[in-house]
């Protein structure tokens, strides 16, 4: 039913269940995904490590799952979840707290082709991938 | 600096801007990250269709970047955008819409271990696989 990905895994996005906050995102293999469903303690598995983990198991900085949706197509999974302390081993709130990237000003969108205000670093692969070639000729899918 | 993956793809988390829900997610290569910083205007790669889709460009269901961040390891992406429109192409108004799967009862977490509540279709890789080995040898990680 699920479609797990290289490596028979798949994305596992987790949300804080009262705050909306998205915390992280980890992986998860079947096993993974079953132990998770079976004690509501968000269980994981370490692509850098090759094991698994359950989250707050030496942090103490836990996750009790109230929810798991899977997506329209079946390869990722949502996890709600009440977390204990910070979601972050770097001990921020969550692992995209100041973080954020770079954006044009936001009347950049009204340009209709991203050739209108190009980034110099992508001027020439702009020049080899037309805008056009950005528009689905299939039905949009999330992957 | 970003830790692209498999295929050169990272995955994009996509969250609504002013509700926090979680819309979908989708993958993203150096070049659609490039774009979406430049337009604000959500663009993804398409593992099926092997091609840039900007979101909504055939259905109308836009997604207006208003931040993009990275997590802490560098190899996900979290993108805040206006939606506009149902996110799924299914037509929910998210990718997770109605998509619940069945958690144990909300004491099981009391469990100490996992083997206290087996799940049938489970038992028998629990036996393979002691509660043990899901605890981390290494400072956690979320992936």
């Amino acid at each position: 039913m699920l479609a797990f990905g290289v490596g028979g895994l798949l994305p596992a996005v987790v949300q804080e269940a009262r705050t909306g906050e998205v915390l992280m995102l980890a992986w998860m293999d079947a096993e993974a995904l079953a132990r998770t469903l079976r004690t509501r303690r968000a269980t994981y598995w370490s692509r850098s490590r090759g094991e698994y983990w359950v989250k707050g198991e030496t942090s103490g900085h836990t996750q009790r799952v109230e929810a798991v949706r899977i997506d329209c197509d079946a390869d990722t999974v949502l996890l709600s979840v009440a977390q204990t302390g910070p979601a972050c081993h770097t001990g921020t709130a969550t692992c995209f707290t100041g973080r954020e990237l770079p954006l044009a000003p936001p009347d950049a969108d009204e340009a209709p082709s991203a050739d209108r205000a190009p980034a110099s670093h992508a001027a020439a692969s702009d020049d080899a991938a037309p805008e056009a070639a950005a528009e689905p000729a299939a039905p949009e899918e999330p992957a």
